[in-house]
This record gives C-alpha cells, structure tokens and sequence, in this order.
C-alpha cells in the first residue's frame, strides 16, 4: 500500500469532462483510494457547477482546480501518464498496461517525483496533442467487443491498481518495468514545456524550422524531450544552455553569432 | 488473464440494486471484462425497468435474470464471494482483501469451479443473511475516510482485479492462499442449501432443534457447511444420509427407530 505521503504526490486530471455524473464519481474513487489532488482542465461549464454542487460532494471536489491550460496543471509533474482504450490509433508513447503500471509509480514515488495521471473526455479520451504532454500511456486490459469504459470507473480501476496493488504480497516484488522510463529525479512537466518554446524559438531564430512545419516540430518536440527521461539537473543545463543561444541569435538576427 | 471459458464462469450477481445507473454500470463493467452472466435478486421493479430500457444498454443486461430467491440464483455455484467494506460489523466468514483474490478465483476456474461475485443495496451492503450464503468475504482496501464505493465502480474494481491480474507476470506465480478454501470438486451451492434444509429437518424430527431456535440455526449451519469446504462426493454423501436417517425417523416419529 502507499503512505499518505505518496498518494498525496498523485494528480488526478481530467481533461473536458461532459458529465457531472463522472466528475463525482471520479472524486468519490479519489476519496476511497486516499488521493487528494483533482485538476479539472477546459470542463463544460454548467458540467463544472452541477458536478460541484451536488449533494454530498467530496471535499477534495470543492478543492479541485480548475484551468484552461493543460501542460500548467502538469507543470509539478515527473511523470505524466494518459490513459486510454488504443482503439483507434497507433499511440507515440510507451504503452504500459495498467497491471504494469504500480511498479513504475511506485519506483516514481519513492523517489520523490509526483505522477499525474490524465484522463480524457468521456467521448473520444485523450487527443494526440494532450498524449504529447504524456510520458507513458497506460491502457486497462478491456474486451475488444467493448473496450470503452465509463470514466468514473476507469478512475476507480486505475486508483485501485495504483493505490492498493504496489508492493502487496512477497510474491509481488516492486521491479522496474525494463521499458519503462526510471531514472532519479526526472525533470518536472513544467520544465519540460519551458524547453520545448525555447528550443523552438531557437530552430525558428536559426532559421532552421519553416514556419509551416511550426506545429508539427513542435508536438515532436515534446514527444521527443519526454522520451528522453531528463533529470531535472539535466533540464536546467539545457535550459541554461537554449537561453544563452537564444540570447545570441536574437541579438544578431539573421547574421552568425560573434566570436 | 482468464479464458473466455473462464469468464464465462464468473457470474455476477446484484442483490435489491436501488439506482438503475448502478446496474446500467455494473453490465457495462462486465461487457468491458468479458463477462456475460449477471443475476439481479429484489430488483426494485421501477429500477429494473429504467435500467433494462436505458439507450446503449448491453446485451447482456437484456439477458439477465431476475430472482426474487437468492440461494436458487447461487445454485450452481461451488465458490460464492461476498463483497463489502466491513466498517459496521465483524463478519463470520473469511476475509480475502481483493488484491488477494484473483488467486483464489483462479485457481477455483482451473479445476471448473463456477464462481458468484455478489453485490449488496447501495444503502447497506449485503445483510448478515445474505453473508451467509458466502464462502469468503472480498474486500476492497479503501480509506477509513471513506470505504464505502460506489456500487458500478466496486463491480468494475473487482473484475478489473478478477479477469486481468490473475497470472499477470512472471514475478506473481499463481498460488493458493492458505487460508481460502481450495479443495477440488466444491460442492455446488444448491446441493449445500438442500443439506441444509435437510439436517434442519432431521434435527426438528430427532426432537433437538427447540422451535424458537430454528432461525438461528439454520444460520449456523450454512456457515458451518461452507466452511467445511466439502466436495460435491462428499456432499452427495451427506445427502443420502441424511435423506435416510430422515425418512427412518419420519416413519416412527417419537420413538426409536427400529432395527
């Protein structure tokens, strides 16, 4: 089982919910499971107010944040993971299957990182630019007959496996996944997009991204900068360094930097 | 993960569910696990309505039955599985946390056993009554701030648990957890509540069962008969036993029987 202080250092995230109904029984599996933190990104309004104001709501529901930007409600996160059904698309990142996933949050958490986990909308889930914010996808082992779970209880299924499964019996020993991306203190989120704007700023002052390919580079980019499984010692040298070219480039537009 | 064959084999059953979204939840759960057979007893008769009439409802719900005698819908049965959170009393089964339970289920499937997933009323759980018809109690770890889970996220929760953890990786060898009862050849549930009736009557025929101790009685006694883990051999023994002793009594009531 988790401590307190682990489960606290879980981010639950749903990303344009469309049924109040989901929105409470995510918060009500986050009071079960002991978890505390409910971001709530871009939710349909009057979804938003009814979720909150149903009859026995959970406290960490009145709590929950809400935002319109995706990459700041993971901004603290080292490690983000999407869930999803991978019906309909071949997926870009790491796939972990759920029954996998505690050893990897475990290991995350035990070395102090803070794991966000997203889910999205209850009609077509997580786009393929919100899965570019994500480290990992982790998929429930559903029927293909019918793949598709009802949010509130994927939230219920994930929190479970997370919460109660690590590290449960002797026979059960916490192993990293060899896939999966487990290295000290990984870089947060927030740094991550941070470095994903400089460099881009950078191929743009080089001269070196057309500005059609602008979008395209710039969701490699964050795909490529999470594959990379950066400390954040790491992230801040690279940040350190894009700065100072950046610095230089657009001191000197269109002309090579001086010695 | 378990065989179709083996999921096929997993019923289950809702007991007096009050919300038609909790059993529109609780098929769906089962759709996304492979599951098929799912037994609803007491239903409120508005609730069933709603529920079998609900847009997208699966096939599955359509066919379910309906029973007002919850021992008949157990019948076939060999390892019935109570589920609840234990807050309000202390139960008189053995407690398998859930994490635990695939095992156990799993090794029950192997040998073709056929196993009963029951669910109690959203308000109260499964009554002591009710309990008395369980082999095991599963419970779900959830926090003291809140054990008790919504009833279509605690049927997704369990199967989740059921269908996709058993024999997951190398590192967690399927094996029998001492204190459940593992024993091949359980006998079926309806062959356990027919010995019950059975011995009930022989001990009123044999003048030891005082009236006003009928009810508690035949209590103890389905505990005691599934507790004791007996084969379908032995329980077709016991049958025919206590079917003679009864009718030697029943020909020569008051008396001794005759040599």
């Amino acid at each position: 089982l988790l401590t307190t202080s682990q489960r606290e250092r879980i981010e639950v995230v749903l990303v344009a919910p469309r049924n109040p109904l989901n929105i409470g029984a995510a918060a009500r599996a986050m009071a079960n499971f002991g978890l505390t933190t409910l971001s709530v990104v871009d939710p349909f309004e009057r979804t938003w107010r009814e979720a909150r104001s149903a009859v026995g709501a959970p406290d960490l529901l009145l709590n929950a944040t809400e935002s319109t930007s995706f990459p700041e409600t993971l901004a603290r996160c080292t490690l983000v993971i999407g869930t999803g059904s991978l019906t309909y698309r071949k997926p870009e990142q790491p796939i972990v299957p759920l029954p996998e996933l505690s050893a990897v949050v475990e290991a995350e958490l035990q070395r102090g990182g803070r794991v966000g986990l997203v889910f999205g909308p209850e009609n077509h889930g997580l786009s393929r630019d919100d899965l570019s914010y994500c480290h990992l996808i982790a998929v429930i082992p559903t029927c293909d007959q019918q793949p598709s779970m009802n949010l509130g209880q994927a939230v219920a299924v994930c929190l479970y496996e997370l919460t109660t499964r690590a590290s449960v019996s002797p026979h059960q020993p916490v192993q990293p996944i060899p896939s999966a991306p487990i290295l000290p203190n990984r870089a947060v989120s927030g740094n991550l997009e941070i470095m994903t704007g400089l460099i881009e700023r950078t191929m743009l002052a080089a001269g070196y991204s057309p500005k059609g390919m602008q979008e395209a580079n710039r969701h490699d980019l964050r795909l490529l900068l999470r594959q990379l499984n950066l400390t954040e010692h790491d992230a801040r040298r690279i940040l350190g360094l894009f700065r100072r070219i950046l610095w230089r480039l657009e001191r000197n537009p269109g002309g090579h930097p001086r010695a």
